[in-house]
């Protein structure tokens, strides 16, 4: 199946970028929104992704869009080592189904590794505290 | 652990970068060294890292050479689906030994991924055919 299709304006993300959904805010601007993974492979967990671009993944983002979303998940990677001072991060980035991809509107993972701790499953179920979720997002976002 | 630390000059890539260790070469400007990880976790599976740069990992990459190496990754990701149409891609890059890296130069994996067919674990150790990575290289690289 092509990794090219048509973007569906509904998808979770969309929503979020439109209001629609609420997310837990790390960091925002003109090209990009960062928010908390709401089902956490680990704790700190965070998504960035583009804004105003129909682009369901990274082969879909136009050539001139990646330097300003990697600048910002670059930046992001290292407030988020500051804040919580993991012992190692992933950043990673699905496309496609067969690759693990959920939602279809690009996005990388920044995601805290903890010695000893196994990931969580990519697409597990157990919601995170929000609570928890806006106390990490204000460290992450205080360390930018 | 911190995350920051001294480089090592003799790991294994920055041997591949003064050409000591050969390599299954896909892509080289004055940037980025494009090559097969010789063992691959899927069909495909390329290396991209930054040149003329003591960064172990992205943490310690310097903000200015962000953009260049993420539009290199973002144009092989693309010819490496073009090349093999594989039924998936997965760019991850891992930070700290605890999230798995086992090479100290900053590396992004670009990752084929194949319908029904599960990666075969990071740093296992069955080493590639060098004649079919060579095969394989050339694909995308004329992809490119």
């Amino acid at each position: 199946m092509s990794l090219y299709g048509t973007y569906d304006d509904n998808n979770l993300f969309a929503k979020i970028l439109r209001g629609e959904i609420p997310s837990v805010k790390v960091y925002e601007d003109d090209e990009v929104l960062a928010f908390m993974d709401i089902f956490p492979q680990a704790r700190g967990h965070l998504l960035v992704i583009p804004k105003n671009i129909r682009a369901r993944n990274f082969l879909e983002l136009p050539a001139n869009r990646v330097a300003p979303l990697m600048e910002r998940v670059h930046k992001l990677a290292i407030a988020t080592e500051k804040a919580l001072k993991p012992d190692g991060v992933t950043v990673t980035q699905f496309n496609g189904e067969d690759a693990g991809q959920t939602i279809f509107h690009l996005h990388f993972h920044i995601i805290p590794r903890y010695s000893g701790e196994r990931l969580a499953g990519h697409g597990h179920s157990n919601k995170a505290d929000i609570a928890e979720l806006q106390a990490i997002a204000a460290q992450i976002s205080a360390a930018l």
